[in-house]
């Protein structure tokens, strides 16, 4: 399982609501991923809105949305799953988690999420950084994103490095 | 079509998740009838929370819901609304509205509403005394139902009638 | 002691920020009058912004301020107030309690009031019907207004009286 | 007057409410300073309401008020500022920012202040690195001290400089 500091595995989904975006391809960028499943209440009423004003405020950071679903999945497959995205108006990419016949879906797994909501952050680099159960306080959740936004992107450098020295 | 002032006419439904509870059985009683569809976004966040207080606060005060559901019914049908109701805790009776082919359900139609979330509020003696599109400001709604909690109920009298004189 | 029911005495007051309105004039008309002191949280963070709401949704209800100091006197004069009044945009006449040397003020003592935010409302024939310590949720305050907002005035009648028959 | 990227100038007080805290004894620590009237909505209902929630959330940065009147001078002065304090329980000390007959007081004047409330963010060493009129949402308050938050402090080190290497 990975851990907090460890490289962010890939996004192991069954498919995307919106434009298809695999971390690989956010290198260089701040990362915020939303774990949610669509009927749930905390995901509904703290950790989407959350995820939509990071988005709203930092344009620089990547949201992404994770449907981790571990419960009623008759109800809340792919056909719910766009109607919810677009009468909620979310305004980030969607992926959804893939099931391998276990319990929890298969990324859900690897990051070790313990339910939903569940938010992840993923520096420049492309290393976990945080991951949390339920919503932090937006105080908590901006120091995070403010620590990995201050941080330089792998390759760049602010001052002359060794070999230019 | 029912206006303000007439007897409401009874809900024509499918089915209820939880108790039914026919108008008919509620004469007395002061009633909210909270019209919405489970994947919109103004029932979510302002409708349905708003019943949840009445019902908190007012326990002389019959909330129900009502699903009238107009577009996206294939995800939206009665398994996926019984996940809805549990996870979100509703505390009332859900009436699912009768479909008989028409682009709006039946009950829908007979009250003319124009879409979700919808108000309707009906006084002791069965009348429908209040219609609104949208979400009242709780001092509003607050307002709506306490002139009609401070009437009488068919067949009290607080005063004595002339035939008693 | 004046209780719930009975007729609302004069505000018994030093003076007046915004026009003189005593109680008496408002004959006809719901009032809620909103006691409270300037430096009190409760009142700053409840109190006076739920009177700023019922002004905004209800203008046929009187709303007045009263400022009833216990405690701090000495830095919460009329000077001060009168910049509290136009700094937070009080849209409504605020009443200054009298003193008489007691503890507390005395129209604060004639109704009985233990502390601030205290909210009271009055109906159309000048009877208090209403003294809450603290701030009530909306819905309740909705609901006492609107039972009162729904009686008729002293002298009006709806339906013929015997006279008439 | 002070840019941002500058040394931040000690605070120019008549005095303080709680602890005497001047900056120079917070080097190595982020400082929160929130400037403000008591008499003042948006200091009342956004800027102080937000400095509590920081001061709560980040034990390891130093919060402080300073009071920076402008206007209304003989109704918010020291007195009423101790009595503004207690009750609201504002849990940081409180700068009096020191009047010399010019318009402004002199810390607001130094560091170019344009009204209240006003936010300004100091780094571990002692450099203003934020200066915001108004109130900054959660997450972008959030997201400048977390950037600031993870910064070294003056002295240490977290990888071997030159002379080690």
């Amino acid at each position: 399982m990975v851990e907090v500091g460890d490289p962010a595995p890939e996004l192991d989904v069954e498919g995307w609501i919106g434009t298809p975006t695999p971390l690989g391809s956010l290198r260089g960028r701040v990362v915020l991923v939303e774990a949610f499943q669509m009927l749930c209440a905390g995901c509904l009423y703290r950790g989407l809105p959350q995820a939509q004003r990071v988005q709203r405020l930092f344009p620089d950071v990547a949201v992404l949305g994770l449907h981790t679903v571990f419960e009623h999945h008759e109800v809340t497959g792919r056909d719910a799953l766009e109607v919810f995205v677009a009468e909620l108006g979310l305004p980030f990419p969607v992926a959804i988690d893939r099931h391998d016949g276990g319990p929890v879906p298969v990324t859900m797994r690897t990051y070790g999420l313990r339910g939903t909501p569940s938010t992840l952050v993923i520096d420049r680099a492309g290393r976990l950084r945080g991951s949390h159960l339920g919503t932090l306080e937006d105080l908590e959740l901006g120091s995070l994103l403010g620590a990995l936004r201050a941080e330089e992107s792998p390759g760049e450098s602010a001052e002359p490095g060794p070999e230019e020295a």
